[in-house]
């Protein structure tokens, strides 16, 4: 299998030193910049038309920049198969959701206060060990988060879309929220967005968690509902990397409201690139080598 | 062993409802409650005078409330043991730490800075994930600090006074700092303060630390030299939950140049109080069954 022609969008760099490998660049709305792409390197955000754009290039794999893969039709063309781009941006957004449970424990914005004031406040805070934190999604990046709680000796309650056992213990799912809820410190709020979790947290929801209670959205916008956040903002603390609309207009009355809000940042370190390059990588392998793709997310891949 | 009595300072609510035991409060200020006094627990803060405070009380045991002993003298009258408070502080302290780290890492300062500003502003950040921290101290504090780093992908190296290997690896010593600090994404300090350590981050530590990295001081305020923090403060990126001096003075200087000041807060949360509760029971128990004390950090245990 030589000549094997890759092309990847300028959103990354890959380094793909491996004899007989072609690789082109391609923003993806040029044309193709060969007639035949072998493994189509998507940029960072997927959109709905990306499958459009490999159809006659008799492209092998698609392989998206992100996790989320929602927007990409069921019916592909041909032996197409696309890939998602789990592993790569689990780190950087489950470091980023400590950061904000942590922002949100400690009070940091106390201690902010006090700096700000040039002055000494010395207080308690409940802190997050012996706490119970529900955790509301356990696909990558939820489990990506509840690795890095693992030290930090408190409780976690994992809830997600089935319930069932696993080698940690009980998953609980949606319909237990309403008994868990009143008995969270945290909430971490991480599943995909789709039907079922559309507006997920909405007043019924909040309503549920204690007075001074954690709420960090690191999942999409609008599994929350907007209004209702501004309405528990003052009873909770609310910490959001995501917020529907968003980007969030100038001015939002959600600014003021949220205790910290971030501008959906949660993947943006530069611990995605080296994790890109391993994925890209392995797919290359693999096609070499005649294996399976990895992260098959719509197609079917034979043998 | 019938009767004995435990004078606990108002500082902590233990629960001894055990058989035998009689529970005194006493304040280490007005005179010791009963003519003996068979384990005395010290408050929270450790102040030179409790041993002379006990001395005539035939106690054979002062739990202190702090994990540091400086101030206790070596020699102790007749039997007296001294123990600290290890077990009791770590969670806590090496929490805030992580909150801290993580507060630099992802730069939440500037994303609170648009929030103020109710504007949108996504930015990258190098993140902790395959960054480098130098944890110089690994004791307690910095034992339980690398065992909350440990799932964040990231290389620790790890600093104490003695050069040698343990069962994680290659711990270096002080002599190695010149060679290690230029390789620093994050420097964590969280040594004991005593002759050794006394300004141990001076201009010169801080001048191999690279532009833009993390200083994290949760030792003590005098392990830092505050000048030179103040001199490298543009420069770095500097996160204090200690000070010199401590309190830090209303409209000192330090408030405006360090990135974030914490006012000695790293340990007080609810954590402590469980784990003090534990470790008082554990002593007692261990008096009640003639096992030797924990944590005995002055005095000579006999059997």
């Amino acid at each position: 299998m030589s000549n094997v022609t890759v092309a990847i969008s300028p959103d990354w760099t890959i380094d793909l030193d491996i004899p007989g490998i072609t690789v082109l660049e391609w923003d993806f709305k040029s044309p193709p910049p060969a007639d035949h792409i072998d493994i189509a390197v998507a940029p960072h955000a997927t959109t709905p038309d990306l499958v459009e754009r490999v159809a006659d290039t008799g492209t092998k794999l698609l392989q998206l920049g992100s996790i989320g893969y929602d927007s990409i039709p069921k019916e592909l063309p041909g032996d197409l198969l696309v890939a998602n781009a789990a592993t790569v941006h689990e780190t950087a957004t489950a470091e980023h959701t400590m950061a904000m449970l942590l922002y949100a424990a400690r009070e940091v914005d106390r201690s902010l206060a006090s700096q700000s004031e040039k002055t000494w406040d010395q207080f308690d805070t409940l802190g997050l060990a012996d706490t119970t934190i529900v955790l509301v999604g356990i696909g990558g990046v939820g489990t990506a988060i509840a690795q890095r709680l693992a030290p930090f000796e408190t409780n976690v309650i994992r809830v997600a879309s089935r319930r069932r056992e696993d080698m940690y213990g009980q998953v609980y799912d949606m319909n237990d929220l309403p008994e868990l809820l009143p008995k969270a410190d945290s909430v971490i709020v991480v599943v995909p967005h789709n039907e079922q979790t559309d507006k997920l947290v909405d007043d019924a929801f909040l309503s549920a968690m204690p007075d001074g209670s954690i709420l960090v959205n690191v999942a999409r916008g609008k599994v929350a509902d907007t209004d209702a956040l501004i309405k528990h903002a003052d009873r909770l603390r609310i910490t959001l990397d995501v917020t529907d609309p968003e980007p969030l207009p100038d001015g939002h009355p959600l600014w003021d409201k949220a205790l910290l809000i971030t501008s959906h940042v949660g993947g943006n370190t530069q611990a995605m690139l080296p994790r890109m390059n391993r994925l890209v990588r392995r797919q290359v392998g693999n096609y070499l080598t005649s294996q399976p793709f990895v992260n098959v997310v719509r197609g079917n891949q034979h043998g």
